[in-house]
């Protein structure tokens, strides 16, 4: 699978004997992800020689695999000839992005590198709201007119191709630039050559809008089993096509973000090592804080009942487990209502749906941990009935509690267009470690009669 | 985008007035997409009407689209010539999902249905291992031999075309079927009719073989960014494809589980209201047990050190935010090193490097949240430096060792051929509770001279 590994003593070698020449030759063998593997191995000045000797359009391909800062890494060795081939060549969803990333200043050096039709399309890309489908889309995709015969749209494609994104669906517009219909390459091969395009075209394709959120379109693209998605502005004009490639990575980024804020980190855009020390360390900080200063409220809770807890010792013995259970059910509800808001599986129109199942859910789970916790205290030498019944009691009641307050803050969330993932476990144990301590007490003073 | 929501009062108004021809044609227009969210809008009985009036190629691809459940129900309904349409008609790949979930006795019966040839694929497709590239692969890709002219390999593409998942990637077999190289139709369009097929073809392709796990096929998609992968033997004769319409739902889907289990739910392959009631409570019940068992070890600490409790009171105040903090370190590395694993981006080889950079957070994170916790401990009436000290001394070790906690659970239990996914949030704060109360009793017994 990675064949490139065994050449890389090789292309060290021959980067230090400046054998050029061969090496040129090795590398046009490679996949552009493998030769960015290898260019990971190699020192920045290193890099940049290799980078050189690949050829303008693969070397524009290299750098697209290449991350962010990366990127930015290399373009600040670079010369402004090198500068110029790599941006030209590069495809314009990657360029945005790139674009996207840079400070102002440099942004306005690369694009006076473009001829004026790419710099109108980089501009009017990097126009559009961030995570957006106009981000997101190329402006290179193929058009036909729906009166072309299948031989001519062949012939198009064949001579417009080699500059889009994707040859494998044909977007039908009018001279409006409106959308008509949609055609895939399978369909025009299998098809008689003399067939018109309006005949075999799909009507009516399946759509985003440049303002649609990326997940949004990933949806789309996943739910109809989609190479491309066509993206069409207000007066649905045909205004770009998001490929299915750039929906892969959409997909597994979206869930990184989603399992970093259920895990009280904000997320970040790059992977684990990519993402610098402090960045990473800021990122995790605050949310530490905010929960710390929080817990204190079950503290002063804890405290105000320390006269009950002197009077029946053994009550302390029964407070990590109650938090704790509280804590976990909690997590567990607001997971899957996260997860399927996220995968749109959940709508926050169902939250009637949700609220029954999980109230039923709590206490189904609530009584089952409530008989466990009554059992688990029996089992603690000096415990009594009454405190059995207390803890019993208590769990029944907190788990329930919990599995509702699980499931609602991410569908609150949701509705104040804030990203539920955030009231995922950390968020809900402190709140519900609170809520149980005071359930705990109140049931306790009454059934041991103490406090 | 769904513009079939507009249809679905028309439909049912069709079929309660029996008029199949107009609906039959209505039909047509859908994608199978579609026909599937309006399938679900309907009584089971109206279900198998509206099924039956599709083309047999349609009702096998919207019968596809459908969740396994769905399948599963209206499979009961068919009768025998239904059933043996809709399986003969399915892609080898779709099948193999839907007979691996159906009693053996059913499958018993629908691989008669099958000719010889295709029940030998489904029979084989069934033995690769759950969740691998064999099961998820299918048999019907191009190949092509490597002395063809371009012209003959694109009439060799219409003409098998129609019956193969995908044609926009084909595939070099020599006389013994080991792969050789992969071309895309892209390439055949753009190359002149003559040219032979080795000359441009790719040679050595990125490929995946049958054991491999499907999570390392979508690892492999992604990163090329490819459309589809070839599957290979160990003897490296190609035996099938996996698309990326299939590795975009293994993504979700994959994160969904290792969602579901850092929130300590048992994963679950449906989704949350396909879930049965009682399946779901199963999958979260067993770990509530668990972890309430476990964190009686908890209590059994905090019962050990009441009489430091009665002797310092204030300690109390402070138990739930020093188990809370500890905790939520724990779960934020523990967050980001499961993901990093889960995405390739950290390998266990790199314990080393993590190791490193979590000791190093751990210090960081355990002052700020130390100074943090003594600034909120002057705060509190009736508290003296030496719980200050022994609040701010107890956060520093916490927070360090919840950190480490948290980043080598997983990568041990990776190591360990578990998932790392499980070490998460509920199991970290367990474990992190018992520490953080060990902690700061011997921390308090020693500064405040108690116990």
């Amino acid at each position: 699978m990675e064949p490139i590994r065994i050449m890389i003593p090789e292309v060290h070698e021959a980067i230090e004997k400046r054998d050029f020449r061969a090496l040129k030759e090795a590398l046009q063998e490679f996949h552009p992800q493998d030769i960015v593997d290898l260019l990971r191995t190699m020192e920045p000045a290193d890099r940049l020689i290799l980078f050189r000797l690949l050829a303008k359009d693969r070397a524009a391909e290299v750098f697209s695999f290449l991350e962010l800062d990366e990127q930015k890494d290399l373009l600040s060795r670079f010369t402004e000839q090198n500068l110029k081939e790599i941006i030209v060549e590069m495809s314009p969803d990657d360029r945005t992005d790139l674009l996207d990333e840079l400070p102002a200043g440099v942004v306005k050096r690369l694009l006076v590198l473009l001829d004026p039709a790419e710099r109108a399309v980089a501009n009017e890309l990097l126009n559009y709201p961030e995570s957006s489908a106009g981000r997101l889309m190329t402006p290179e995709f193929v058009d036909l007119n729906a009166d072309m015969t299948v031989d001519e749209a062949i012939q198009r494609i064949r001579q417009t191709g080699p500059d889009k994104e994707t040859i494998y669906y044909a977007y039908v517009t009018d001279a409006t630039r409106t959308l008509k219909g949609m055609v895939s390459l399978r369909t025009l091969l299998l098809a008689k050559p003399g067939t018109r395009i309006e005949e075999i075209m799909k009507e009516e394709p399946i759509r985003v809008r440049t303002a649609d959120d990326q997940e949004s379109v990933a949806h789309v693209i996943r739910k109809y089993d989609l190479l491309a998605v066509p993206v069409v502005d207000r007066e649905e004009r045909l205004v770009g096509i998001v490929t299915v490639d750039d929906v892969v990575d959409v997909i597994a980024d979206e869930a990184t973000e989603d399992i970093q804020k259920m895990g009280a980190i904000e997320a970040a855009e790059e992977g684990y090592f990519q993402t610098g020390f402090f960045s990473l360390a800021r990122r995790r900080i605050l949310w530490l804080m905010i929960l710390l200063v929080t817990a204190t409220l079950s503290g002063s809770i804890l405290e105000h009942y320390t006269a009950a807890l002197q009077a029946a010792v053994i009550l302390v013995f029964f407070i990590p487990m109650l938090m704790n259970t509280g804590g976990s059910t909690g997590t567990q509800s607001a997971t899957l209502i996260i997860r399927g808001l996220a995968t749109g599986e959940i709508d926050v129109r169902q939250v009637g749906r949700v609220v029954a199942r999980e109230s039923l859910m709590g206490v189904l789970l609530g009584s089952a941990m409530g008989l466990l916790g009554f059992l688990r205290a029996i089992l603690v030498p000096g415990s009594d009935p009454n405190v059995w019944f207390t803890v019993g009691l208590t769990l029944i009641l907190t788990v329930t509690a919990a599995n509702m307050t699980g499931a609602l803050l991410p569908i609150a969330a949701k509705l104040l267009r804030a990203d539920p993932a955030i009231m995922a476990g950390p968020v809900i144990a402190t709140i519900m470690d609170a809520t149980t301590l005071l359930i705990y007490f109140e049931i306790a003073r009454r059934l041991l009669g103490i406090g």
